[in-house]
């Protein structure tokens, strides 16, 4: 017996609904992964992808896995063991930072926010004299605030900057060059709108000079990486690993989708859509989680309220109006909602029905 | 101005043409990655999968990244550095097992082959008396040979068996529990007929309970993955990364149309037709280059003629039938070719359309 086709609105902390342009390329026809029309379109997507992450840097490119993977990536071909790295932590995300970087050998100096509050760069810039990188969250997935990562790369020194702009991207500026960001890494998932399966990762010249020679991850070494998408020295492209070709047709469609209406447009809209949802949660009498003046329109943290099990309304949610929304993370886990509008939901439509749904849900769960 | 769609006819080493209900699943609208209804179809995948491997390893899962992530993770998370690990090499993915193993710090003793030549067990017994691991691949991608894995597994001792399945699976039987496999990995992108952007992976509980405790990639610990992808012992999942839930749909569908159309009729219709193209081949004048007794009937490898230009015949394939066939590898890169029929390629038409297409492109190109 065929099930019937759940027609989810994804207003999470993502996947979200991708665009609808995303979606028919995956449909395409596949080709092989060394064809020459694939090798035009990954050009294509790695052009798109440095438009997005305002940067210059020729190794702009999407890794082979999803988000966490471009995190790992960005430490083993960074850091050698005994190396220095000065994370700051105001988050699930930056904690994962500091796990992933420890793995790699990286002597770890935490430096701890209160979550829900933005990064500090000035006690990150005092945390160590020399690190050799410096890493931070632009918007934390699992608090929704946004920090400043111009001011940690106004103090980064020497020190190499490693920025997650997984939720960022695609839906707020992020300007690696002008902010000094030397390794950065997304995901297709969030604003950028395409299904989780792609790291958008770039990296400067500078950070790829130092990099690690022969990093611990094969699959993940960009050494080697460099020679597949952006061609060898010697011209040609040369076989690494078999490319999620799928995938990448998705990800131009979605990358097309989001520069043909415009970079400021569409982070006009995802401010619009998140602004309205944050108004009209607090004239529910909702609180929220994230710091005002550093919260993230695309990803909005409330507390729920003490007499509200956080659960049943979320399954409440799901059961009669197909909206996935997402709980909190580690100890917040019940206390708080994290609610996305990104990519195509980032719309007046799903703020209106996002506010006429919690509000049934909270009133009948 | 829109660009035309390309057709191709994926007759290369990989990625094949994916059956049309793995494509059509892929835009079905998404699901989250921890919604209930996700969950479920990745218990279905799972289970699948066990068929499709020959186990009942509670361990059975697609890890989110392509076949060469899979070998990474085997790895990973069965070196500690300094063991060792026996590594059969009669390919290029056997080399590439001592590259990812050196990288973990394995000490590696390589038992190399004649390409185009299948693994002697015997030799890899008497390498090394006591190692951690032994590895070697079932069926070679750059040389159209298969090997006996049950022959690895029966001299195994108490090493840990690694094997290579990337593209025998799905086309062929695959049977870990009965050979002996204790880890296992493969791609999505071959037999299985779904694109590129997963590897399915088993691993026994001989091998789960002697893993590394804290691997050197996050991405690819099988200690967190277990969590997600099974429950963890207490129940519910816990949160690791966020599951490529596109891809995971099209494997879903990929798998239901295998085994509904069964593993040994499956198996017959790899065998028939690359049978036939084998015959056909040489009735045309052509020579095999995989020892006769030991060849893939889902990739054959075929002597390019002296007088011939490779790359001029691939291109002519490409250009007047939107037909891509693979060149060698290494040494080999102009002298064979690889011409693969896997998944739903895997049928008469295709055997007849490649054999005149060569034959024309031989004679014009």
């Amino acid at each position: 017996m065929t099930q019937p086709v759940l027609q989810r609105q994804l207003f999470g902390p993502g996947p979200s609904n991708p665009y609808p342009e995303a979606t028919a390329a995956l449909g395409l026809p596949l080709l092989g992964h060394l064809d020459p029309a694939f090798i035009a379109r990954m050009d294509r997507v790695c052009d798109s992808l440095r438009t997005l992450w305002g940067t210059s840097n020729a190794r702009t490119l999407p890794l082979s896995a999803t988000g966490s993977a471009g995190m790992e990536a960005a430490f083993v071909n960074t850091i050698n063991p005994g190396d220095v790295a000065v994370i700051a932590v105001n988050g699930l995300f930056g904690e994962r930072m500091c796990e992933v970087a420890s793995r790699v050998g990286a002597e770890v100096v935490r430096v701890d926010h209160e979550y829900g509050t933005p990064i500090d760069a000035q006690r990150v810039a005092e945390a160590h004299p020399n690190p050799t990188v410096i890493a931070g969250v632009h918007a934390e997935t699992s608090t929704g605030v946004l920090s400043d990562i111009a001011a940690l790369g106004a103090i980064k020194g020497d020190a190499l900057l490693i920025t997650d702009a997984v939720t960022s991207i695609g839906g707020m500026p992020v300007l690696a060059d002008e902010w000094g960001i030397d390794v950065g890494y997304a995901g297709t998932q969030k604003c950028i709108g395409v299904a989780p399966g792609l790291a958008p990762f770039t990296i400067s010249d500078r950070a790829f000079e130092r990099r690690v020679q022969k990093p611990q991850s094969w699959y993940l070494d960009l050494g080697l990486l460099g020679g597949y998408t952006t061609g060898s020295t010697g011209g040609g492209r040369t076989y690494h690993h078999t490319a999620p070709v799928a995938m990448v047709a998705s990800l131009e469609a979605g990358l097309e989708r989001i520069l043909s209406e415009g970079l400021d447009t569409v982070t006009t809209r995802h401010q619009a859509a998140g602004t309205a949802l944050q108004n009209g949660l607090q004239e529910m009498g909702l609180e929220l989680f994230a710091a005002e003046g550093h919260r993230l329109p695309q990803l909005t943290t409330v507390k729920v309220p003490q007499s509200v099990d956080s659960a049943k309304v979320r399954g409440y949610l799901l059961e009669r109006f197909n909206i996935e929304i997402g709980g909190g993370v580690g100890q917040y886990a019940n206390t708080v909602w994290r609610i996305g509008l990104m990519g195509p939901n980032a719309n007046p439509s799903s703020v209106a029905l996002l506010l006429a749904a919690l509000k049934e849900a909270i009133d009948k769960a």
